[in-house]
């Protein structure tokens, strides 16, 4: 099976004390990124770290993503209020497998 | 700053019900990981879903982890009796961008 290329971003985070409007804005993001040209879908959890994970078409999908206009208000909040630290990286899916039982 | 190109294997799966000596496994092959040439770093985090992304130097690196011999019979004992789904993306990191206050 040959199927196009797509990008999956990696956002790992360690959150600062308290929720401070995080719970909220999170749900908003995740819905908003929905709602986005090029998404593809969305997974996370968290422990000691969190690890959000969205997946897109194409690296265009991702840089107006990043610069859409509420998510930038919510990036500045993040390192303002939420996040101790976070590391973002933006990765090709080169291939996949996948198991079902 | 530019630096090597890196990889990183993404992770997501669905457990089973019970334990079923998945614990100690889980642990041993973090530790053995570890010891693999070109192993770069694990990262994870389980809620409703678990992710685990492991980052390598190249792709034959990540080739060589997959077919350990130890590696292939935790592998085995996922599918029969861990895991309900998983599904594994070999990704090349792009770019990336850190905050830290």
């Amino acid at each position: 099976m040959e199927s196009k290329p797509y990008y999956a971003v990696i956002f790992t985070s360690t959150r600062t004390g308290g929720d401070n409007g995080y719970s909220e804005m999170a749900l908003e993001m995740e819905n908003l990124a929905k709602d986005q040209p090029g998404y593809l879908g969305m997974e996370s959890a968290r422990e000691e770290i969190g690890i959000t994970i969205s997946y897109w078409e194409s690296l265009e999908a991702i840089g107006a993503w990043k610069r859409h206009t509420d998510h930038l208000v919510a990036q500045k909040k993040g390192i303002r209020d939420w996040y101790s630290k976070y590391h973002v990286r933006i990765c090709r899916v080169e291939r996949e497998y996948v198991f079902s039982k």
